[in-house]
């Protein structure tokens, strides 16, 4: 384990009690009294302040990286030289270029490469997923990811130096994977808009943004991301098809509510505001979060020899997007997503909007009015002439 | 009353349910069947397929225009000349020349003029807007609005040489007023990006579009709007302050939930899709749209001699907004909002995000640690340098 | 009006607001100071501490009980003397005797009689109830409501000899009639079964109960009333039937949700307890609550000629059930509903559990399998086997 | 695994998914094709229609009780004979006699046994009580929990002789288990009161129940159990406290909502009733209902050697509070619970309610009026006079 901070201990809690049979053997951290404690509490028996140190020990298998982005090239570059498997939090670089080089490294290098996106592994998300790719909606118009809080924990997100950015880095990385998991990871991710502003905290990265993603195919993603809110984590989607629509909410309202006075002083749920009044925990947050389902994809991967669902090329395509969206912020115009590596489809066409109806018409609508009456909307296939028919 | 659709009845249920002492004297109607259809059911004594006759019925006292939006202006005109109090659905107009001549007109002849924006009155709207005041939420950064429903009852709606547009009009006029009167409607919206397109009617609007205006102060507004949803009618709105969030949903999800197999075969809601399952009813649809405390405004500012919290300038300014929203849409760049008549505050700056920690600190964050701790970021003043203090 | 306590300022909120026609024109208070507050801020001509006189005053045409418990029928018997219109809060007495006098009383003396029990005029019980009429929840086999908050707000409630009662008297009356309402207010409420404690508060009577009333058909109702929950205004309906259920939440999940640090300093909503946190206010209580409905069916039916939806009658029942209850906390078994008076059908049977599946056998059950295929559970006729049965 | 239906199968993707390294060796069915299909789904080596063969094999540590109500006792039986270790379903017995000779049974042979209660191991269970032990909610006076649904999946639970019981049986013992954790496993169940009826279905068990639980320290537990609810599985929890309340819900309602017109048409939910309009699925099934969390508890505690959470002690006291209510529903009183083995505190006095104010005054309530200002409500400790007091 590379990282000893808030990350890691949740990665930390997720993989030594989940699949009951793998074990944190090394840990690094950049400071040793916070490496003493991780080992401490986690009973890890190789305690370090090298990272090569850490990485090269002969009993570790999987280098998991969980640290500041600014050190995720150093320590995979380390890990293609000491052909370990590696799996790193998000996000991948700091920019698309970062990414891509991690990503040629590793391929060239031959080693299992995993990309931590927790928000894609909730079980929410694998269940809607599911619905998704049965058809459940039709075909997919929109996805909406939201992340936002009242700021990140740890300085260095708020360096944007050592962060690559602000909450657009912190926080889109997932929405942008979630609504492209939606959409289809293989269709092209084409240009993005973006508005983001710096308007509460006093720092140089953006602490609220908004911006669009447009998809090959037509269909279009929404990301809204913040450091700026106050009430808790609010990590909401939302994906809308021809045939219906999901809302999720993994974390404010999960059908778990209590008030209290205050008497009671705990840890109540990550980012939680304050331990009185109206609180909605989560029963089981690692679990919500995607933790439990996304180590055990990674480890099962690696004993099956397959890739895991989220790789170093995932992260790279997620970097390549919210680079165009960093792009549009300045320039204020849609931007292209810069896609130097795609695996995915190509030449995607938009689907035709036109529904038959009889030889002469196309249906715009079918209704029941207030009423009780159906009617119906058409147009001329010729004349384009709109017209309404009422039928009992 | 001119018009004797969807809206003019509803708008007829609750005129005259509420207050217990307006009356409609006389219907207009295109079409003669309806128009006595309509006097029948509310018992209107005065039945016309004239429009300047309805208007200019001396027991006529308030102009009520639930018409087509291409109408709008040809029957303002009207109720200039006969210098009767009007009071018009939304949108005002079809772009902002049309709005401007409305409101130019009905200030020269000095009459009444009331936009009938329901959504501003609804309880609910009323409630969250008091607290917005009262400082609950602090500074507001945010205030999006959503519309989105499976598409509009009338078949002028789906022509966009009578409409104007498509739900960027019908829907985003709605969304533009809720979220700039929790803005502030003295501070200028300033600039808006657009997304729009037709990505399941075959029709020429645009039926989705995503939104995004700018306000002087540095507030950003969004819309999202479309008659592509499948689900019902799905209204809500979100407002992100400093300080807190209100959530609101005015109609999918309001405390109201039947499951039924579908024995009972009634109208349950406006644009429900379904008879049978898990249903959300709405109690009282015209309390809970606005629609009682909107006219009650009215009745009670024409009585009182004074303007109502909508006026025609309301319905202007938001037209000019959505002007700008059609432009983006087409250039897919940000567009000015082009107002040649404001009424509000001018050159308001975008406050400071520098909060004092002390004499060298800015504080970036203070939050309570997942283990408890209470911790500290930091900004230096003139170094830049960000960093981390736990206390106890 | 009688009374200008808490009650009292909401009726006036109520009546004034809402028909624009009503106007209060005498107030009597017990105490002169509270009676001149009200008379100012309402804008009342008459003020009085002397009850007969404000009955008796010439413009006064229907009188509005808003007293405590025991001076109801003190109140009642005056208004028959004068033979005024009365309406009055909830309870109509301490017990079924006093009830009794009272609608006994009003019907001698031919005045109009009007029980003001909101809650069965809500937006939602409204709609719901239309909806169980119209047979969507098939046959009703089960009605819960729940009334519970930290307590009311003046000291006679907390008086048992005043009161007549706890928790039960003050909350459990709207229970039983909501509920009585959606069984069938013509079937007869045959016995009850309740449990009464004082849990938490210093006084004599119960400050938490929960209750069952079985009714002729088979039908069951439930209350659960306290007047110890912690949380704000707890009001919550369910009904089952054989067909569909209904959930109802009036006051704390509206669709209306708020998080605020606390700066904004009001008043959010009745038995609200807190003003920071997570809040959810209501839009307009009053209209949520259910007066505006209840004093403008109390009115309407007053210039019609007809009985209210709710009159003395009704209010008599709920104290033959609420009577009853007491005595089933005390004897701790099920105790018969006393109901001298009796208006609704006779004798009503238990409807059948058969449901015909083939000649030989009742269909018990038939569902979808968790692995896709239909299942069906029987029971034949003669033996009373029960088997299973799988189709494809 | 003895048993190869649902539950069966529930628990074998729990425990073959969850923990990655415990395996099913033999599979037992009273079907020969049963046990085949199970075997292959699951990959058993061993397949056999003799339970004791099962119990009996070497291979096996643990023995996995999914069998119907009236085979548990042979069963466990069986393995006490063989001394395994035996986990077995819930209710522990048809009746508290039964339960009462295999807790006797599996103590005296010494091998470890556990009740497979598994919603007490929920995640939100889990959160919850941990709140509740921490003093959040104060002390707990109320505890209630409802499991509904439109009935049980195989034929045997609707045979009374069988399964011993109707819904009370099947899913009372999961709710008095719940509350009866959450007021205090070692606080005394006295007394219950039971209404139970066969509404719908034609059978001779209870299809609809609503039960009281009266515990030592004056804590009420309350009981509501269904198969002939219409809506999917309903599963509530909510407890109550002096300092605040909790409401959880397991099912319907945990953050994840779907719209769908129908055109996917695969597996939802348990007991869900429906594909298409509103759907509520869950996430992650076998974690939401407490299986995963149920069987690392159980095998973690048979590898440490200590007992796990639930016991067959517990399943004992569960049935013997059942047999009160079954007898309840008879006699239709409040019948004792006779515990002949009780292991928990005895003699526990309810507290006091008295909450000192001033030397003269006990406080009742302290609000925050309507109109802003402090009130409180006091009784005298001598006179028993209760009075108001507003302070500023």
């Amino acid at each position: 384990m590379l990282g000893s901070g808030f990350i890691g201990r949740f990665y930390a809690d997720s993989i030594q009690g989940y699949r009951s049979k793998d074990k944190i053997v090394s840990i690094y951290s950049r400071r040793q009294e916070s490496a003493n404690k991780f080992a401490e509490d986690y009973k890890v028996g190789h305690v370090t302040i090298n990272m090569e140190e850490s990485i090269a020990h002969p009993d570790v298998d999987v280098v998991c990286i969980s640290l500041p982005n600014h050190l995720h090239e150093e320590a995979v570059m380390l890990c293609c030289k000491h052909k370990k498997a590696v799996i790193t939090t998000k996000p991948l670089g700091r920019n698309a270029e970062e990414a891509k080089r991690m990503l040629l490294a590793v391929e060239e290098a031959g080693i299992f490469n995993g990309y931590l996106e927790d928000l894609v592994y909730t079980p929410k998300f694998i269940k809607a997923f599911e619905s998704v790719k049965n058809g459940a909606l039709g075909r997919i118009l929109w996805a909406k990811s939201r992340e936002t809080h009242p700021g990140p924990h740890s300085d260095w997100f708020w360096n944007i130096e050592l962060a690559g950015g602000g909450c657009i880095l912190d926080l889109g990385c997932h929405c942008v994977e979630i609504t492209r998991s939606y959409i289809g990871k293989d269709i092209r991710p084409v240009e993005v808009m973006c508005w983001a502003d710096t308007q509460v905290k006093p720092i140089d990265a953006e602490d609220h943004a908004i911006g669009l993603v447009k998809y090959e195919n037509g269909a279009i993603a929404q990301f809204e991301v913040s450091w700026t809110f106050r009430g808790g984590l609010d990590l909401r989607d939302e994906v809308m098809g021809t045939e219906g629509t999901i809302w999720i909410n993994n974390f404010l309202r999960t059908g778990f509510e209590m008030f209290t006075t205050g008497k009671g002083d705990n840890y109540v749920a990550e980012k939680a505001e304050s331990n009185s009044g109206w609180l909605f925990p989560v029963g089981d947050e690692l679990n919500e979060l995607g933790y439990n389902h996304m180590f055990m994809d990674m480890f099962n991967a690696i004993e099956e020899g397959r890739a895991p669902k989220e790789t170093f090329y995932d992260g790279y395509v997620v970097n390549a997007v919210l680079d165009a969206a960093y792009k549009s912020a300045k320039s204020k115009a849609w931007e292209p997503v810069k896609l130097e590596i795609w695996r995915g489809q190509e030449n995607v066409q938009k689907p035709s909007n036109l529904v038959e109806y009889d030889k002469d018409h196309y249906l715009v609508k079918e209704e029941l009015t207030h009423y009780g009456a159906k009617k119906l909307i058409l147009k001329h296939k010729t004349t384009g002439t709109i017209s309404e028919q009422v039928l009992n």
